[in-house]
């Protein structure tokens, strides 16, 4: 299967069935507009499953891991090991995005994208063997076309499993030192907007490092020039190996008609990359938070989406998505769910009296 | 027993817990803050809990209505009658906060606090008993002093017995035709705003509409003269039953030390009673979103409370509070259960390469 395969099956969400469910929520036991955004959500979940009526119980966040040659640049404060370590202790039950999961009763994939550091087999582990770690973009390219093109399918193949599996819902969540660095200038290659605008602290730079940070940024798309209208020549370029599986998660999702729940800024450069391929992508993204990460929010605003959770997270993980599904849920239950005024025998406004 | 006994038994947060609670925070394997909110919140429920490693489990969220002798001045658009029938639809599970607790694993509890119209009997209701509805506060207090204390008593009572039952979260929520009016009159009375800022459109009110509901709300505060500085005062002459029993809800949890996640704009009116009565409530309040209801935002500045979510909701019942719980549980777990640097054999922020 190619890339253009995928972006071919993908279809727009289903109007009908967003009409009919504007219809049904009009019928429920509430004052019009009272559930606020989640009336919005609610018809988008509908829209997305073809159905007036949504279900959400399954749902899995697959996780992505990689690392970037860019670290050599300094780019992070965090040694590359960290990123295998991570993954170990999110195998372990141990990291942010597990506890979470394990309350919300969300089912975790791990997935190393292409992290250097060796990490001991695992049977929860799933392995996408890109390699050990992207090259230092701000050399050359990150990848090779194929490689991007091969992270990307795998991700897809993440996707289908999952929904085949029982995902109603299917979350993203990343790890990679140095991928906010990535992610910054993916961002900035898509958006058009400056790499003093896209980059932010990470997780945890002065000022000084903060300009050196952009800086780099700069020098990585001086020196490759992507080609803004090409997903995947971009991602190839300044990407990594997690943000391309991500985008195939993204794109996968679309494909087998599931509610994709988009995590904070690594995965919102992974949601730009799918959205480049292929637009109609937007009809399945849910935005979960806005992140603390400066260029989140542009990229958010360049995929048309606004976020749930405002909580000043930059965690990444997937743990943005974790908490959202709750909301995503409730969503989808109140219009399937509660009764209407006829069911319950509640009077309308101005009615009665 | 007495409100001032009450009152008397109502101690600060444990500070030790929470110091302590701050530096395991600072070992948990991610970087510092990166968490957000979130961190702010554990740190809020392990002081609560007296405890570093806080535990959410049990959840119950209480929900009262009652009804509003107010809405003779034309205050809203829907008929009395819809307190009831809304109490139906909670006991027979189709109303949102019904099918969001279902959901998210919340035990409700539904409480006639006072409803005009009779409601049958039903095993899963709790009667009040205060009467059919307040007087229309326009022409005189909307209760007794005796009825405010009593209602209030009685919400104290439900408290604790949600915390004997095993709830860790208490939410608030209400029911009540009219009950916008008499929570704007009551934030107003606290906080010494205006009418005009106080008000807003409850269940969908036009312009003219919403003139003429503030000019309600300036007449009982004329008529009635409550005094600012009296929590009980307030409640009796401008407030309601179900606000009464809400505002012993805040301070009974607070007297078994459990953490109180308050729903919006109705439930926000209580808290201000509950805390002119006894500021160290705030102590124990989450406040879970903010309610596109005016007079909300001025409510939750004057508690000092930021609300967690913000999704444009304005429909009561709870709906806001049951929402929130999943990122209390969220924010407490991740403190409790998640490795430290050392038990994962993480790397922290520049300590090797």
């Amino acid at each position: 299967m190619s890339i253009e395969d995928v972006v071919a099956a993908i279809a727009p969400a289903d109007p009908l069935a967003r009409e009919a469910a504007q219809l049904r929520q009009e019928r429920l036991t509430k004052p019009p507009g009272s559930l606020g955004r989640l009336e919005e959500l609610s018809l988008q979940v509908a829209a997305i499953q073809g159905t007036e009526c949504p279900v959400v119980r399954g749902r899995t966040v697959i996780v992505a891991a990689g690392d970037h040659g860019v670290v050599a640049q300094g780019v992070t404060g965090y040694p590359q090991e960290v990123t295998a370590q991570m993954v170990l202790n999110f195998l372990s039950g141990g990291a942010a995005v597990s506890v979470m999961a394990r309350r919300a009763g969300a089912k975790l994939v791990i997935v190393d994208a292409g992290v250097a550091t060796p990490v001991p087999e695992h049977p929860d582990l799933r392995v996408v063997g890109m390699g050990r770690g992207t090259a230092d973009m701000t050399h050359g390219p990150a990848m090779s076309r194929e490689q991007a093109e091969a992270c990307v399918l795998a991700g897809v193949e993440l996707a289908r499993e999952a929904a085949e599996g029982g995902a109603d819902l299917i979350g993203t969540g990343d790890m990679g030192i140095g991928n906010t660095t990535a992610s910054s200038a993916i961002t900035a290659a898509v958006t058009g907007r400056s790499p003093r605008e896209t980059t932010g602290r990470g997780t945890g730079r002065n000022d000084e490092e903060l300009a050196a940070k952009a800086a780099v940024v700069e020098r990585a798309l001086a020196v490759n020039r992507p080609d803004a209208g090409d997903g995947l020549d971009i991602l190839a370029k300044v990407g990594g190996f997690e943000i391309g599986a991500l985008a195939g998660v993204v794109l996968g999702g679309a494909v087998a008609q599931r509610v994709v729940v988009v995590d904070g800024f690594i995965s919102g450069a992974a949601a730009l990359i799918a959205h480049r391929l292929c637009p109609t992508v937007a009809d399945y993204l849910v935005a979960s938070h806005l992140s603390a990460e400066a260029g989140h929010r542009i990229a958010l605003a360049h995929l048309g989406l606004r976020p749930l959770l405002d909580l000043g997270m930059r965690l990444g993980e997937g743990t943005g998505a974790v908490l959202a599904m709750g909301l995503v849920e409730a969503a989808a239950a109140c219009l399937s769910e509660m009764a209407t005024f006829d069911e319950a025998g509640v009077s309308g406004a101005d009615s009665g009296d």
